[in-house]
């Protein structure tokens, strides 16, 4: 998909449709999240998710940077598969901050990113972003509770190693995965 | 409006057309200029302006965050509004900063920095501008005695609230507002 | 009191003993954490806390720079008051988020970090600390959920403010304060 | 120990000495290091090693942060144990940066880095050094191939889990531990 498709295809408009949509409580999790489960992703939990995320990583023949921050963008776990880039540490972790200090997949951003696009050079903030894909967010419910950030390869390949280990998340913790 | 007629809507000549156009006293003001009103916006007023945005966030059913900053672009006053994003805290201090650093609403900037554009880069600038739209400046009759930086929403959002707290500010302290 | 009746008054095992007593839920809170009050500090509660603040300030005839934090030391309210010293906006920011990092106010670090102690020269990480009085931490029960950083007279007063505001907080919100 | 005793204990002088003892080759490690044994550590032995620190610190009643970085300085794998300080995040890692940035243990610095000692303000340099004991260096033989960094509770404490890391690693990988 080329830089102007990809814009289309996540207008300043769909963004604000998406966005409420994320703040709407789904009938079906509403009770979810009345059972009061934790505000963060917890370290066991993260644990869990890199193990997914290792695993996928080395199926498709990647050695990859892999981090888990909490819902304050705070480091929880990380690891750097033997002969991973060492470039892609900060970006793994720049990956998974962004992703949670906006609440939403790296990817979403990319089209609003671009020259001409509402959030061109939205990167200068909080100390860098990193608005590829490749960061993944962490939800109890519809509450973002943390979020994976996957470096090393292709960023194809990255969100696929992210969103592995997003879905080894949903399973172990909610039970299900809504991801492909 | 495409990049290329964008960047043309405000070319650098008429910039600094601008510019001069802003260091003029207009007949009108210029008697108020002569009051010796202060030359910071006061925290009274970074108040009135804050409770004002917050108001119109609500009522278009966003979570922002907004910042005001003096003529010195220092921060006089902030606010996180419940769940508005934490990545959006920094975007709404620097476009509250860039605002005032150069005398014009942030909008007025992202033509400019557009690739081939006179200002290309120049986000890298100052520990980094933000310069999409969101910023606003306050006057006191010509002179910018601070500004206001919004953040959490597409950005015609952003600009909307911003324009809300800046229209409170204009109201209170001078009687009238020139905003749409 | 001198560096080093300061640094008896808070030694390594003293430390140790906080922390554990931290961690403790103390009985008669521990039905209260129950109750599933919010990981956070809200918008409101530091709007409280922030005008709690500026009235003792003004009380003890002093300026100050107000910052109010989450859990995750990101950035909730904030208010300068006028003539306050710029300089200070920074440090009651890194007043806060110190406080909020360590679970503490940053009192009970300024003895720990002296020339020869234990956490000497700690200010390096973090981007920076401020670890002599003004920051206090602002709890639910005995979870740290956000804290206060004041700065813009001497230590004393800058922690007096900081503790006015939080004793707001403990009131609104908890019904008592503990505070003296 | 005082500050004075404690920096006679390893003056510059020794710290010479030291330095160019860890870089002869004692005999029986001499064919080890002929093995063509890795240069940095792996992320399966940095796993073997942050899981014997959370033991350890489960142990000892503390909640720690612990980084495993590379001889490079880079990040290999961290965790961040539930409730632990985040404020220890930066510090963990700093802690290990160091000590494998001087291919030492953090606390061999803090004598030195004292106001009057000859490494005095050291921290300034690489963007921020701990100096304070919690960062031990992981040795192939004699070579350092990364270290770990433990932060979360009083010095001592965080001295003692990195310890139990590294000791983890030496019997892991080296088939003994000379650590106490």
């Amino acid at each position: 998909m080329d830089t102007t498709s990809r814009a289309n295809a996540l207008s300043g408009a769909k963004l604000v449709g998406r966005f409420r949509y994320l703040r709407q409580n789904k009938p079906g999790l509403k009770s979810f999240t009345q059972q009061n489960l934790p505000m963060n992703v917890t370290l066991a939990q993260a644990e869990t998710i890199i193990a997914a995320a290792k695993k996928k990583a080395t199926e498709i023949d990647t050695k990859m940077d892999i981090c888990v921050v909490d819902a304050g963008s705070n480091l929880v776990a990380f690891a750097r598969m033997d002969g991973a880039w060492i470039g892609s540490v900060d970006i793994a972790i720049k990956k998974a901050r962004t992703a949670a200090w906006f609440m939403m997949d790296t990817q979403a951003l990319s089209p609003l990113v671009q020259p001409g696009e509402s959030l061109y050079q939205i990167e200068h903030s909080n100390g860098g972003l990193i608005t590829f894909p490749g960061g993944v967010v962490l939800k109890n419910g519809d509450e973002v509770i943390g979020a994976i950030g996957v470096s090393g390869s292709v960023v194809e390949n990255d969100h696929a190693v992210a969103e592995a280990g997003a879905a080894a998340f949903d399973i172990s913790y909610q039970g299900q995965s809504t991801r492909a």
